[in-house]
């Protein structure tokens, strides 16, 4: 199989690929097992580390060249990460439709002329609720995102599911919760804090929280993202119906609770200070910090089992099982 | 006030011209009542009969010269009407993304760099409905359509949404139920029969039903219709809350009850031919029959009496009083 990874350089897609390489199949077109021969990692940035046994192409897939190199007539499967975040989409409405729906708009384009409904697998976001959210939120749900990002991702959603229909594709869109922790430095979701708050005071780092710590956050862990995107290329179209759009299931988490699981890891939670800023709480405090996933699990997805899971997860991946903290306190 | 209707060439568009030059004024910009000054009416197509007072223009908004004559900075207030039909749309999807998504789209783009927040008035339909529908739609079900169109239409809301929201324009999308007693000839909207099996007959002509007699359908009459937009431009901000998108009060008929409205208006029942379509069936019988439009209600929308007032309307609207059955037959 030839596998493709939009934003192939982030931090998602570097997890991606290393689960990839590492598992060395997936389900084929055939329906059949089928080893992973080529996996390629697109992104308009070069990788920061490069995953051993993918292979790097870089540019913009809104450029006719790069995506005919990207989305050749033999591929298999395209995992869609490629996204411009939630703050700056916010802040750059024109990029925000240009990364969000325009390139999703022209891979669905081109896996149409290669033929032969290759597989995309796409990452929506929670950010996709917003107004009118009732007081149970399931796969019925409309979809009033509160967003540039979240409307982005709703259409792109809408589209995907279309094409599907059509059979220019075989779309999944997965919404993904928010992502925690995320490594690396602080990025411009408006949901980055909630790494923060816990990856920095365990690298013995300040961070700072926006949000009153009663907020109750509907999260995932990288692994447990990592898995659903798989899981999600891994179903049959069987499973999805007529509807190509699923919530990926999380877990409700307060800011109280992420730092009494710092704590109880070992980090220290007098590193965050608590500093309210409207314009994150306008974003975080519109999408639901709990969603009803009977159907997403009848269908296989599952989440992470708590907090202290996930923050034990993190600290195997990126912090070689030893909170840095630890040493430098 | 300048005033524009995109698809002003249609019967939807030319009877809202009609109903806005004999109206005479509208909400302006300060929110008080403003003359209409000048109505234009944009079309690919000219109109085969101009409506008096309205100045039209011809051309295809894609086309930045003809888009900037039409939306000019002076544009108090637009009714975005030009579409591809539901079946046409299924047949030629890209055609369908082009008119139903990408017009849309450069004229909140236009809209948005003539400043000064324009008003959009925006028909979309309730084939933004298909799959996982619950017993009851209301405002908060979620569009998961189960065709191009109605996910043009569903895309094309999103987007008006977020410009809203992002104040590039002040948007209000109104899902059209479907339209009957449609004036002319069938087109190829999938719900054209429901206007042939009363006007052809009204006509002294045969029509073809390709549904079952017990079908259900969510209609609204033209001129319910155009109050129903004419209503949404003249509605505030604050009515709409976060959400610039509402579900237009219809009836709920079944395709023998506008058979029994028929015969009560003096039209030949016996010359509707009762045909299945299995294609037609697919995309009509995805649309709800119902809509609970309480919200829309409350916002000051309102249905058509029933039936046999549609019809009555029709026969005065469109046939001068008499219907041509009773001449010829």
């Amino acid at each position: 199989m030839r596998v493709v990874i939009t934003g192939g350089s982030g931090f998602l897609g570097s997890a991606l690929a290393r689960a990839l390489i590492s598992r060395g199949f997936l389900r084929g077109r055939s329906g059949k097992r089928e080893e992973i021969r080529e996996l390629v990692a697109v992104d308009v940035e070069p990788a920061r580390e490069s995953v051993r046994g993918a292979t790097y192409l870089s540019g913009d897939l809104l450029d006719s060249e790069i995506l005919a190199a990207a989305i050749t007539s033999d591929t298999d499967s395209v995992f869609h990460l490629a996204a411009v975040v939630s703050a700056a989409a916010e802040v750059d409405f024109d990029l925000g439709m240009r990364v969000n729906f325009d390139v999703t708009r022209a891979l669905i384009g081109q896996l149409r002329v290669c033929g032969g409904q290759p597989r995309l697998i796409f990452p929506s976001s929670l950010a996709i609720f917003g107004a009118m959210i009732p007081e149970v939120v399931t796969a019925r749900t409309a979809a009033f995102p509160l967003s540039s990002y979240g409307t982005q991702k709703a259409m792109a959603e809408l589209l995907i599911n279309d094409a599907s229909r059509k059979g220019f594709i075989d779309g999944r869109a997965i919404r993904l919760p928010t992502i925690v922790v995320r490594p690396g430095k602080p990025n411009r979701a408006a949901s980055s804090f909630a790494s923060s708050i816990l990856r920095e005071p365990l690298g013995g780092q300040q961070a700072v929280c926006p949000v009153a710590r009663e907020t109750a956050l509907w999260i995932a862990s990288p692994r447990a993202a990592v898995a659903g995107l798989i899981h999600a290329h891994e179903t049959v179209p069987e499973q999805w119906g007529d509807v190509r759009i699923a919530n990926l299931p999380g877990i409700t988490v307060t800011v109280n609770e992420m730092v009494e699981a710092l704590r109880r890891s070992g980090g220290d939670p007098g590193l965050i200070r608590f500093e309210r800023d409207p314009a994150v709480e306008r974003i975080v405090c519109t999408w639901p910090p709990r969603i009803e996933t009977e159907r997403e699990r009848s269908m296989g997805f599952s989440a992470d089992r708590g907090i202290d899971e996930i923050v034990r997860g993190y600290i195997e991946d990126y912090l070689d099982g030893r909170p840095v903290a630890k040493g430098t306190k």
